[in-house]
């Protein structure tokens, strides 16, 4: 192999392979990245065998091969190379990548791209597609409620299914839920089911670039995997098997007490509340209170304590429809879906302080958020 | 107690002292920062018993008094609050701090202001005084060469001595030792010899802001004390016991062999030779090389290896003045030295390859650094 590149264009593509990469490994291959000429292009691929990524990026092809080389060790010097235009020429009989720039000289040991496990060939046909701003958004609003424990690996998972020209996207983690639905452009012939693991989205989302590209989807039958597509990269990850809880029948249906609150001045009260909160149980209680009369304005208190520091409450302006009940949540996940809102008012529904309360955008029908009560102290 | 501030004034003040706070002591009062009306201006101190931050803020004080309060739990609190202003009402008896700002309401749990350690009430009289900018820099280029090894706490410190108009600060690990000098405005009437820890010095130089202003400093006689002045806040930190090596005969007087290059390229080819260097023994090893004939230049080979990943070379232009030679060094010591120097050109002074080398900035007579040199493998 024996291929010239802009340093900047290595860097950025070795900046998105990277993450997939599996350092410590019983596998020492998979601490290295995979470096190949491909149809006039130079590809790096990484692989931890769960999550697989691939770049592509424009290059002088004057001698085709491959090779593989420690992740770290290449991306750090790739990193402080001090010319435009980079050299990379494998000595094939040592799997020693020489690499050149500038007046520094510097000679990688490589293990040779046969030990690489070979990265699935996707065949994009039949791929749904969607926007990457939207998909995007649907990511950064389902895969943090994920759940963290590897003794549920479904619920590492985010389920996304497809059907007709609908995706849906819902994550849970046994205390809370998170639904986000969108339209596509064109309907799929097929329906998907997949379980995807919420660490692969969060990858996708991060190596997504921004604008108006097209992420492309396929998941092909039969083969418990699923491949993502983007400009100039590809990301394969397996699928959890496994059934994933029927969260339909946890959103529910109907309210006593709907609560329309501003976002921001409720996420400003939780940051608040959880400073308390965060040294004992992690509780905010939310008093929603119906007005006395029609002159005076709905509220709502939002408060915690702790027996080590102290105690807080906050007063926000709120409009209640049906009845006032004071109920608790855990701070961090009310948190947590609001910094994922974006709408500047959200509403709150619930029956009772035992019910699950259901966290909603005003105005956006697509996201649905289901938080577990806590017990009142 | 009864003052009211501006949130913005308490977020910075807060800042300033926080990092003193000593969260994990057995001392329950040292994890709390005390806030005290003084002279129509608020007070907030933090120590850790070795080190001690005051600053002074502005404010409206109604009602004089003092407490102490949780520090991550106040400086957070302050941090989310909603209002420009801020009211702080101290309930005697329970000692709870209430905090109340836009619709926030907070009571935060406090310990009695007499168990907070008393701090020095500082005469600064006699005080030397350097510009800030100055003052930065000094600290910046020596500090960083002190050691961390608990067993040798003298070497923790950085010495500074002032005699006349002179002010010196060195430190020293063992294998490196940096010193820099500066003239003061005014020639001081008693000479200091103090050996001050570096971990002071880095937070005096984190709180001293920039531009015009002065520090302030005094080493009270007897007192094992050093305390400096900047701009609305105070630092008072111990003095280290014992004596300071001396150094003055560990740099060389002469040298058989001075290279001269630019600092940022011989920075660069450290860094890269760092990546290989580090796998290893740290070692990079610096080629000397005199030119051929008075056609030629000069150069210096910079390079490294590692058994696992593999070795890299950079050659940089160099101007050597004397004999050519093969010297190594610790990579690291190398780079942090070249990441403190500000002019565009270094001359590295040595005799041999066990002797030590010098590291100064060319057209700066006011900074001197000696690194010892490695085996050569």
């Amino acid at each position: 192999m024996r291929v010239t590149v802009l340093q900047e264009n290595l860097a950025r593509g070795l900046g998105i392979v990277s993450r997939a990469v599996s350092p410590r490994s019983t596998l020492p291959v998979l601490a290295n990245i995979l470096i190949a000429s491909d149809e006039g292009r130079l590809r790096l691929s990484a692989t931890n065998l769960e999550l697989g990524i691939t770049a592509w990026i424009n290059a002088k092809v004057e001698e085709e091969g491959s090779t593989t080389v420690p992740a770290r060790t290449f991306s750090d010097l790739v990193n402080t190379l001090p010319g435009d235009q980079v050299e990379l020429k494998l000595e094939s009989e040592t799997q020693t990548l020489h690499i050149k720039s500038g007046a520094s000289n510097n000679d990688v040991k490589g293990i040779d791209a046969q030990e690489f496990p070979p990265l699935a060939v996707p065949d994009m046909e039949g791929a749904i597609q969607l926007n990457v701003v939207d998909f995007k958004e649907m990511i950064h609003q389902v895969a943090f409620a994920a759940s963290n424990d590897e003794a549920r690996p479904v619920l590492m998972g985010v389920l996304v299914t497809v059907t007709g020209d609908q995706i849906v996207m819902a994550s849970a983690d046994g205390f809370r839920l998170s639904v986000r639905k969108a339209t596509l452009s064109a309907a799929v012939a097929e329906p998907i089911h997949a379980i995807i693991p919420a660490r692969a989205l969060n990858e996708l989302a991060r190596i997504a670039g921004d604008g108006n590209d097209m992420v492309s989807m396929v998941a092909p039958k039969g083969r418990g995997q699923v491949i993502f597509r983007v400009k100039d990269a590809e990301l394969v990850s397996q699928l959890i098997d496994g059934s994933f809880p029927d969260y339909e029948q946890i959103i529910p249906r109907s309210y006593k007490s709907r609560t329309l609150v501003s976002t921001a001045t409720l996420l400003k009260a939780c940051k608040q509340a959880e400073i308390f909160a965060r040294e004992g149980t992690n509780v905010v209680r939310l008093d929603i209170k119906t007005a006395a009369n029609d002159m005076e304005p709905s509220e709502v208190e939002i408060s915690a304590q702790s027996e080590e520091t102290g105690s807080n409450e906050t007063i926000v302006e709120a409009t209640v429809d049906g009845i006032g009940l004071l109920i608790a949540f855990n701070v961090k996940f009310l948190r947590e879906v609001l910094e994922i809102i974006k709408s500047p008012n959200v509403a709150i529904e619930t029956s009772a302080p035992n019910a699950p309360g259901v966290i909603r955008p005003v105005g956006d029908d697509d996201f649905t958020h289901v938080i577990m009560p806590m017990h009142l102290g």
